[in-house]
């Protein structure tokens, strides 16, 4: 093994450094060959090497972070998996066992596995977050312990957009006595020197690079900010008492203030190498720079258990097909990132970040410009690709 | 608050209270100079006021009554409330603990809260039942408690569109020891002046106007009268013994016998307002014409209870997105009626009744033609817009 | 009753007994005037008589046997039956009740009935099975025993298109000390003179004809071998450990060794008129070309009982709409076969075989070369008709 293709502009780079994965550096290549709005980064680990790392287009450089939003949600999960590892989380207890003022309104037998598979049937609350609220995960989390849950039927899911952030985050504190972003770096992060921030320091802001959105279509259908999916996305402006100001979704991360205090749900920076270097470090383990090994964070045993599949069926806001595990979304007929055994996240924006484990990958990926995920999208082909390299096919 | 835009033509008037309230009315008035087939009424009731009460085209007028199905089983999920408020009916009790008979052929586990959520079982009967069965709930329901349950998987439904009517008929029997019609119109119609009857009286006949259909299209698919959805459309006409004459299910509030009986499943007859103020009258209470304050029915605990939803899926007959709380219709990315706290039903001439706490609102609606219902529809798009013009967008 | 309409051709016949079934025929007819390269087998029982016999088009004649693919399921789950009925398998026992190394690997708790309505996320093994593995149904239970399942979610299902026959097979060797294929031929194929072969002789090898493939398409999109439905399609040449050679699913039972051997999964061997004897003889029982009776099979409440829906909704694997009783199929929008009643199997060239006894009907259909199944089909076509004409429509 080695460089066999190394190729670096003014602003990318390419390097293949397994020769089989060239298809896949031709296929991210050929994204911004034909479109010239088109930047990303892509970075594949197999068994614990780096196979490729390259980015692509003039607004995407190696060095370049950006928000990755809902893949904060994958890094969160880890989170979980450690405590679930220690000892510290019990999957099959209700959650009100670490979190006691959960159980207000009806909410005493909703297990941890339940809230962290999307079933809690709390995507929101009616007036919406305000900006400090989602920022003092405390606060928010004092606010949902109040909330009646949407529903009282057995294997309904819908995402839990912001809300699975707060749940995560207060678990971690109960469960840990230390803030979820403090396990995170202190534990993965910073020992594996990984391009993955849930808070970014204020010395890494001159390498993040603002997400770019997609240029305007037709204006959305009417969302009740009332709605289960009106709840999931925030909608504040609400009749009864709108709290906070609406912004755009995509715009989140471009806060300085959400890059800081770096929120479970949403508020994560990477490169595509930390991507993909956080779920190597997590399944395989990987090899550093200098050449030093980096074992697994977590047994074969945590991994089987934090990436089964826990929910799977139509979404309650959307309609649309969905499949979780703890805290992990899972590969479906419609989200085709991975085999049964894949786990990972994907973010707003199409970032896709995730472990299959059937075939030793790690996978990190980032548009600079906001655009679609899940079968068939950019980071769903370049998927099925490497796979599709290691299969011989 | 007064009169701001008040029109009375001929045959139609139109009675704009609340001047916020004005571009509902303007949508309404499109539909009838779009479509000279078109007439309807539409009112709604916000914070417990009157802001709106119209009628349009030549088939509607101020003081028509219709048909208006399933809408009904809303007025049935109403009295359903009374009893869970009054404790005389224990959602999570099985439904055999009121009605012994029930327990036969496998039923015997089926609580009250599957029971009105549509997760029964018991769509039909494989002989379909008569008019006479049909207006005999006594009767009818001593068939189905005879009858095994379609499925045995927890979490499957299907829309119940006759049956649901008899079983709140006996449950209402066996807890409080009256019909659902006596308690309907002892506790809710007749104290609170409601145009809506389970049971039209004779002397009001002259109001009833026959319900219209749609221009025939095509003849439809095959439905089996013994499959799901044959069953619960009471597709008589069967092979194996079929017992009744079959008729078309639009017609069947034109019958006069239905009328008087008003069976809670399909045999209701209202006005908009009837409508509107019925819910106005569950949730917000509303003032009457004299000034005078309703209380609400039903406590802010008891809606939350009956309106929390039961079950989300797929139907088992039909194949299409369903959401039910007890008794009541749920709104969802199908059927876009409200936000997550409203509850109410639609019929299956596209008739909508509805309350919806996020907004304080109440609203009637119902078209003097039968047409298509869901996201979308006449009525979809204004519920849609009566929710806009209060969040001021 | 009589031989109303007799026609033989060179190679064809066709044989209605019971007139009102002539539009069937004359359906099945026009199938292979329309089409030069259809062919195909039906027959049907109603009420325990034979009203149809026929065969169309130049690769079918009236003797003709070939694979019925899933079919051999529904073979299957008549011997799950008859256990039930004989007090040997109890549905809501826990597998591992009779098959103790079942509990490994998290799976102590699925029930008899989960894991033969698809629930128990298994649909195949991480590195395929071989043929020879496939074969010895032992061996393939022992590997099953070790694996674990895909979900953890209740009411999840995926369709097990080859694991479903190792399920049936081993619970056979578990309860009743004989293999499921011994136990078809002594109590149900031998007695009743049924032209289905679970295990086709030798002798009878000049009957058979090959499954014809249609022509092809488009290579389809990527399935990967690790996935839900890679695992059910026994995707091997997989990356971490290919175990046996990959083949055409279509070729399957045209190797001889997998007809001689008969698996339940797939290795079926049937006429359409011994497909169809095989569900009069469960249900109704039937009269023979003697004139002698054959008692049913199944008493009414064993059929109740394993015919109900277990399952319902969209598979974990392709995202399509399933329902499933005990090993059978369920009949639902997108797969109109029959009645609420109706159970059977269908397979993957579109052979179809059923008892609906809401209607009294067997049905076998199985086309000569492959084709599509489901709602609008040729067999879904001919289910729809020949109810139609009982319920003189």
């Amino acid at each position: 093994m080695g460089n066999v293709w190394d190729v670096t502009t003014q602003m990318n780079h390419t390097h293949v450094i397994d020769q089989r994965f060239a298809p896949v550096a031709q296929l991210m290549a050929s994204f911004a060959a034909e479109d010239p709005d088109y930047s990303g980064q892509l970075a594949i680990y197999q068994g614990g090497n780096l196979v490729l790392d390259m980015s692509v287009g003039k607004d995407s450089t190696p060095e370049s972070m950006t928000g990755v939003f809902s893949c904060s949600k994958g890094a969160g999960a880890i989170v979980m998996a450690l405590l679930v590892q220690q000892g510290l989380l019990d999957l099959e207890a209700p959650v009100a066992l670490y979190w006691p003022e959960f159980a207000a309104a009806g909410k005493a037998g909703i297990t941890v596995e339940q809230l962290l598979s999307h079933q809690g049937g709390l995507p929101g609350v009616p007036g919406g977050f305000t900006q400090e609220e989602l920022l003092d995960s405390r606060l928010a989390a004092s606010i949902i312990a109040a909330t009646a849950p949407l529903w009282k039927s057995p294997g309904t899911h819908s995402y839990h957009a912001l809300t699975m952030g707060v749940f995560m985050e207060e678990l971690a504190r109960r469960c840990a006595q230390e803030s979820l972003q403090d396990i995170f770096e202190r534990r993965i992060r910073a020992p594996h020197n990984i391009d993955f921030y849930l808070g970014l320091p204020e010395e890494l802001e001159s390498r993040y690079h603002p997400v770019l959105t997609a240029a305007q279509g037709p204006p959305p259908p009417f969302i009740d900010p009332f709605s289960p999916l009106g709840l999931a996305l925030n909608s504040t402006g609400g009749f009864d008492g709108p709290k906070g100001q609406s912004f755009e979704i995509m715009e989140v991360p471009n806060v300085r203030a959400i890059r800081e205090g770096g929120p479970a749900a949403i508020g994560g920076v990477a490169s595509a190498l930390g991507l993909a270097r956080l779920y190597a470090a997590v399944g395989t383990g990987f090899i550093d720079e200098s050449g030093d090994e980096h074992a697994p964070l977590l047994t074969e045993e945590t991994i089987a258990k934090v990436s089964q599949d826990r929910v799977f069926g139509l979404d309650r806001a959307g309609g649309h097909l969905g499949a979780f595990a703890i805290g992990f979304m899972k590969a479906h007929a419609n989200n085709d990132f991975g085999s049964a055994r894949a786990f990972g996240h994907d973010g707003a924006n199409a970032s896709l970040g995730y472990a299959d484990p059937a075939y030793g990958l790690a996978l990190g990926y980032i548009p600079a410009r906001a655009e679609v995920n899940g079968t068939g999208s950019h980071g769903g082909q370049l998927s099925v690709l490497a796979r599709q390299v290691l299969l011989g096919g």
